[in-house]
């Protein structure tokens, strides 16, 4: 049984009530929720851990090493400019997949630059929450391909 | 019922014989099968088309108004150089999930950008054939929060 | 009697269905016999071609020499990004006249650059289907002007 | 009966005696009688105003509210360098046309980049003199278009 | 009665003691001093935060939803880098005038760029501790104008 | 008894008429009216001027030497292009504070760069017509500081 | 004995007709007899295939696989856009020499860049149709100590 | 006896009260007392104008044409954004020798860029007051070798 | 007696687990041993900190001020993007030395830019481990000089 | 009977013995031994001059006038950085063919730029010890074609 | 009395016979000899060296030091690419003159930027052989201001 | 026992002369003494070589193969500008350890650029003469680490 870290990065916990005509309604709450569910429904089992601050995402991602068997990582704002997390995961060496509720590469410019895709397995985004549910199926698939 | 169109590019009708250390083996058709499948699963229906040229996959873009109800996308070479190709997609306004076997943005540098992007719903890339399956998945859940 | 070709690229057959906001709701059939029109009026002959494909449109413009006296050139798509269509207008040297429907100098930083330009006669953009008539009074005033 | 301003910007008080080689022998008187035919014959008022000064053609812009219905507005230098002609033609909503005697777009690459076109229904270049014939019917259709 | 918070960022604790030559020698605790008495004066509450984390500026932001009318934020360092900030004021949709003790804008190039800016009301720096005065006169002027 | 020239630029003669969106309704006689009234409030005198002429605004700052203390400037479209207007200011040294209705920072890039800011004591931008109180403010109490 | 593919890109069927003053008075008729017969010279065998279609290169390509023992690639316009040739040699793993009739490197900035040149052999350009004897010479060469 | 304009942009009449660190005492009466001894000295005569007006700059170029046999031209901060003074040297044809009082290569990278150079004769910086006798030895210099 | 602060950033915690193809096998514990014991050898005093948080970095260099004659600084990945840290440093002006385990100057661009240098003594980089002993050499070297 | 200069740049004396899985194991006397002989084959003299020293292989190309036809010149490091090389081969006015033992523009971007190309005939370049043979007789065909 | 050395770089030896359409027809040894006579008309002695090895001019830089008053120094190709003769200046602090005989600010784009400029009194260029006559007038003159 | 080469290129002969408030007083002769005795010290032997010649030192690089057993190398101005070098490096496959006197990321953005860091084992700057020594320990500690 596979288990694995849903980690949420800064501003996600106003899910809902922040930008909806962007995001959505769904609250954090809602997605790990689900994201709990849909683990279940694969026969796994979905952890699920929020932080605004940079550091605590790293520690996070350290601590995931020995505990979990992937990551699915939604770092937000700090997926454009951290460098710290592209190092953790690099550092676990633990398979990371990297989502997003909008479509970063139809925003900003610099929304587009992902220092996390480098280290990550794969990208999903644009597809709202639904993204959590496909971004566990991705993971869950990579993790019995690599085995 | 919904129907799906599930387009390739350049190169992918190659698929299973090139590059297997970036692609892996599975071929196209093993693609086409499967996504068939997924759809009908989910109670959809799947079609599969594949051509190198930029022209012809324009005109499929364009064949697809009234007839499908969205498009898997995998532009292949030209995601990155073809304006022709987010044109048409303007153009025949379905809605379409980019998908993409490897992770283009742990690639070279041109590889980042995409042209298809900012006219799609979403993007899926690094998992490999599976993404296709995420993909129509992604498209489904699209198409029904749409209606 | 001047013969011109008035040669329409990529996703122009959609006209009048695509984007209508952005081009308005002519469609390329009208177009046409505007242009045909707009000739005859001028004592000139005009011939429609339009096509997807960049190596089609390559292939018309070579097929050009000897037949035409001149060609109003809408590439479209590839007028941003065709080296080929460039050097095939370098190739046949005869007189063209750019033109786009949108003031493409007014849109995405992409589309304020043109591989056709530097060997164009000249360009105009931003008139919708008026452009045509404007193109080809200014191709026919170029010719008369070059004898 | 529309009334149109034909605006000229720096040098071009010179023109018939500068580098004919790319701009012709016509001076700007012959300019403005051809312009004020051209919109004769169409049954329009056409009034031609030059200055050197940056300024000035800010003015002429200003003053052009209420007294014109359209602007002819060959930047000339000004085009490449001048924001405040662009917030100027921005500030009075009135449609402008833009139009130059070379292609700018086949010239040194500072003369691409246009402050105008952002403001502008659309641009003509390359075509001479006769460019402003066509600025002229290009503003008329622009016109009978928007009432 | 509106209800203000005083959010500064990275080192501003130090001030006066920090590179007076370019900050001078008033202390945070004078600055949030100052700041509370020019808000009292126009009848309003200040309210006054520091921190040198990004993740506890970001939660000082969501948590002044419903509690604040406004904030004035001197994000320091973390202008020039922070996507998480700029995110977290979108997010809670209060208006924020950006302040800066130094004329960013004369500095290395690196402190031009604003990441708050573009979801901020405005920005007044260059007037060191007085800036403070006049970010919140700007801001009770803003809430005035906007009621 | 302070004495401080409040120079505006070009198109602020059309303020209260154009793009009321960005800029609003009030005349710049209004806000003439305002800053000679804040500056009587605050025991000072302010004298205003507005051309559209880089030229004469270069004049005019040459002239304020030994007849004003300091200087408000809104160079609007000047800000991003003028090198004299920097050089004009480095020439008489007296303080400028530079103000802009709008937040020139949230809008286009080329509107985020200031020749100005590298000669000015500070920058007030996004407060509309209440920054030019607050930019009579700021010169004051920079005016009270430096003696 | 080798059998050997000479691929010609867009264009290059006008040769000898097309700017003299760049590329000579050869056809690609002659081209190719001269290849057939240098070929034939070193005990190999030369086909030759010339397509304007970008599609149509790439499927040349992959025919190549299993028939041809290496390709000589003048892809003309295509070498400075087209991602998707580079895939295709990529994928089928032929040793591939890149040919231009000009100095590609003493020409336009945009012709120095090939995306043919990182999958291949090695690189020949400015001695006209000297080129592909060179070229044939080069791949013949590079066969034999591949072996 | 050769005729010559001393022609100098904006702040240059400011001389001698203006940044006397970088550009010395001497005021612009000094320097055209100089110039025209200069001038005098070697058998010409030499006439002076200044003004802080692009547009009064390009008219006094127009002026020189059949007036005088060339220019020495300080356009002062003009010299890196003016396209109309670059274009107005163009039409007179005129042989003009840039001169600037500071090394303009030793400063800000934006004063390296000079819209004069690819018109003139040559350029002469760095020298101070002593770069116009210079350059009216170079410019006689260079009439002597034109005729 | 000197006392030194040895400061690591983020994701040096899990030295000797972490990539040790580039990182060596050695512990954070190992390396505060190795310093605490070069700081001996030379009559020093050396106390470790560690922290993934950029903000609790911040502040142990603002409490380093008194406290401590210099810093040994490893920023880590926080190295490229914190101008916070380069604040701090030069908010407290203690000598920092700079010290990569790695040689960031041969590995991606992105790792070639420092926003510590500018407000450091001097950098080490490239030896492993042994670069902290360096380090504690070269501040206390510059430590005996400065006095 | 033609007399070539075969002239070989830094580091070249190392061959055989440098980064052999780049360059393979000839010797620069191999390469020599091999030049004279291919020229000997064609009726022609090869004359070989290796130097490390920028200088001394500008005054090669200086000596080489009225001793030489034309030049095989490898300027190895060189080509990416020497001006004066450029400006030599362009002082002598011989044809240089410029040659490389790998393919320069499949290595680092740096080595893609050439200083040589555009005062060359033509590049050969990826052919490893090969590269000479046909750069000869490149020159050669060149040599024949030009009398 | 003062002494001058004369320094010339790479190529200049060539003069005369090198494209004399962009330098003309005079020798070095020309050169030389008009530089001797013009600073023995002024009561000084010139000196003259050529290198054309980076290394040689270093040291020629190098042993000016209490043997010469200042430098007239045209580095040729190395102006644009040497940092070696930057700190060369710098570190003998000598007067330079930096003089060519192109006007390099007209020419391809690399030519614009100057190594040696920034650490030059000023920078003559585009009067052919005369300008060494003017730097020599202007080195004098600047020797004299300095004492 | 180690054998180790200390090499220094361009204007380090200067050293003590040269810009002090930059280098310290300390000459090149002093250096060499110190790496003398800090290499006797630690039971090795250091050689010193000086070139201001790119040439000598690419020759001094080629010589070290067999005689010594890593090179401490301070490249001066040839850091920032040399291909050879760093190819003289790759090819003699010696461990080199990169020295600067003075912080080089502190200075110009053109001296944060390194040629030789990409083919050293760590670099070393900011210490003045004091960094000289801390290389000879970094490379002993280097080669003892290697074997």
């Amino acid at each position: 049984m596979y288990s694995l870290l849903v980690l949420n990065g800064p501003n996600l916990n106003l899910l809902g009530q922040r930008q909806p005509e962007v995001y959505g309604h769904t609250t954090l709450k809602d997605i790990e929720v689900l994201c709990v569910a849909t683990a279940a429904d694969a026969g796994a089992k979905a952890t699920c851990v929020q932080s605004n601050h940079e550091g605590a995402l790293v520690e996070a991602i350290h601590a995931a090493r020995g505990k979990f068997d992937g990551i699915i990582f939604n770092a937000a704002a700090y997926t454009h400019t951290s460098v710290a997390l592209m190092d953790a995961i690099a550092s676990v060496q633990l398979p990371v997949v990297e989502v997003h509720l909008s479509n970063i590469h139809a925003r900003e410019v610099f929304r587009h630059k992902s220092f996390i895709a480098p280290v990550a397995v794969g990208q999903i985004c644009g597809f709202g929450v639904h993204g959590y549910v496909l971004a566990i199926q991705a993971l869950l698939g990579h993790l019995e391909n690599s085995t």
